[in-house]
């Protein structure tokens, strides 16, 4: 297998694909991956063809629903899941949303969030607490997770709201165990998956997975703008749709609602994105299988780890031997850390600054390559000199 | 002006625009409009600018928020209002449902919807009752529309939800009418815009409008995926945001919400749609003005509905003497309005069927064409002999 991996190396081919990778050293995948020519065509294509068909035609309409099926079942095969179970949405917090309002949530009911969400989630359980009155408190991510989880569950708590992956650390949350002990006592697991899907491999059948919101436009490298969610059929009645539309409903009956994933799709999307974002998952399958492209990250991920550890002035916030791509690192220089980003972008270097703990991260994928990985550390060297 | 236009019209450069109408006699801008080829380059190069700035990059981000503010600024010329108040959505039926949901409502409250509503909006306020246990009543369109409300509004009536044009029979609704009506008891209005924005000269903010929910895709001829949301200053802080992410919230303070209208904007959408749109906004600018562009839409239809008349097999379902694009009829013959349409598509002929009153509806556009009416005409003649 490495033996094949290593080949592919040797062939710039690969990284080709990318326009964006061109001139620049790129670490930015947690944040947005690159877009390959092939999905940028696959797109265009897609316009064309609707255009040539006719926009709205009885034609565009039907080949509409079926690149919404096909990308609903390519999506499925990545997560382990029946494709009947997801609904594509525009983005991950879209799909946050739609777990957190559909819920029937009473004046008391209890939510447990961890402290390393994303701003735009915490704010809509904080719009939630408001209107519905209900108790929210917060668990610390880092060690014995599961354990703090255990401790702050209460009768009432009917939610738990976490990342799969940690964007600001790049931990990875034990969510089998954690759905385990929730549902023990009846309690759902929300996930926010924005840097999971398309890093790790990932079986959420197998792991009981409640609730599941992720993008195509991060570690899938698909089109911004279409992302989904997987609802576990078990708890599709307790979830009902809260922003509603013709694609949610029965076609001629108004009610009830569709009997799969689609009753959360709610009306007219950027269509031809879907296009895009298979093509994207077509490429990266030309790579290797999700376990190969998970490995050669780690790989990656260490050999930048290992570096950045060789500086007195930088540490690391994430794992020094790193679970996954995030790799995050606080930096002792005459500059702040945005005043590093932006230098470094201006060496065509991207990377991004977070807010909580104040660091740098630098996301490594499994067609990165060596060679961004030195100019990065080259580029750092000078700066703290 | 005539002159002006027939003049244009002499021209079929810019029909040319439209690859889409290379083929066909298309009569579905109600359904979708055609895209311009303007408009796909502006979204293949919106897309490959990121790429080229890195998709996650300081300057990309700070590209697609000024893209952002270019298009809410555009569509706000469209529509008569300031480009703060508007929000960028996927499409009307979300816009209409920020607006539902976003309201305080109370178990008891009365809702008034019209009965020409589109199916997914009929859903929405269907989940609506269900959840805080509103009444609904619905609100015959036809003649007297104004009376007709006038008698249905209950002290009680919070809202008011109902098409600017009907989307069955192309009738206009008179708003500023309904809205001095409702405003006069504290009730708001909701304004399903589909069919209006881009066909019909608007003046939101003199009309005094509460809520305008709209798409770019249908009359404006922009890619599918992007609409917009208007909702009156006045009544921002009565209409709370529910889906909520980092695009509505204060960069850095979590809460409160921006202060205009884009707290009711989410996360990561398809960004370079926004310049498609702008594209199309332009080349219509470029044909003529709003008015010319609807009384060059009232002559054609006014045509269409011409011709039909004089078949007594076919009734005409609106307006003989069209206030709008939509010409709905209904025909009588040995094939079904279904099977009517299908034999129409097979002859690149595009209209669509509605199914309440059971009829076939064909839309004329600015740059529609007498010859395209010729096509619908000459096949009907065909399939009704």
């Amino acid at each position: 297998m490495f033996k094949t991996i290593d080949i592919r190396l040797m062939h710039p081919e690969f990284r080709g694909h990318f326009p964006a990778l061109r001139d620049k050293s790129y670490f930015n995948y947690g944040g947005q991956g690159t877009l390959s020519q092939l999905a940028l065509d696959a797109i265009v294509q897609a316009y064309e063809q609707i255009q040539q068909m006719g926009p709205f035609s009885l034609a565009a309409n039907h080949w509409v629903m079926e690149q919404a099926d096909l990308t609903r079942q390519a999506l499925a095969v990545e997560l382990g899941v029946d494709g009947r179970s997801l609904s594509l949405t525009e983005d991950v917090t879209v799909g946050c949303n739609i777990f957190l309002w559909g819920l029937p949530w009473q004046t008391g009911d209890h939510l447990l969030i961890s402290d390393a969400e994303h701003p735009g989630v915490v704010a809509a359980v904080q719009e939630l607490m408001r209107r519905h009155q209900v108790e929210v408190s917060v668990f610390s991510t880092g060690a014995d997770v599961l354990a703090r989880i255990e401790r702050q569950l209460q009768p009432n708590t009917r939610l738990v709201v976490m990342s799969h992956i940690l964007w600001n650390t790049g931990q990875i949350l034990p969510l089998a165990e954690i759905n385990r002990l929730c549902h023990r006592q009846n309690t759902l697991v929300l996930v926010d998956a924005a840097q999971s899907v398309g890093q790790i491999p990932l079986a959420l059948e197998e792991w009981d997975v409640d609730g599941y919101a992720f993008t195509g436009h991060k570690w899938l490298c698909g089109p911004e703008g279409l992302g989904g969610l997987y609802v576990n059929p078990r708890i599709r009645e307790q979830v009902q749709p809260t922003f509603v539309g013709w694609r949610g409903i029965q076609p001629k009956l108004g009610r009830p609602w569709q009997p799969d994933g689609r009753r959360y799709e709610v009306a007219t999307s950027a269509f031809p994105l879907m296009a895009g974002l298979r093509a994207a998952l077509d490429l990266q399958r030309t790579w290797g299988d999700g376990r190969s492209r998970y490995q050669r990250i780690l790989h990656l991920s260490q050999s930048l780890s290992d570096r950045l550890q060789k500086f007195s002035q930088i540490k690391l916030i994430s794992n020094p031997q790193p679970a996954t791509g995030l790799v995050c690192f606080q930096v002792d220089s005459a500059y702040s850390h945005a005043e590093i980003v932006q230098k470094l972008e201006e060496q065509r270097i991207f990377t991004r600054t977070l807010a909580n703990p104040d660091c740098i991260r630098a996301c490594l994928h499994y067609f990165s390559s060596e060679s961004e990985i030195e100019q990065l550390v080259t580029a750092l060297k000078v700066l703290i000199s």
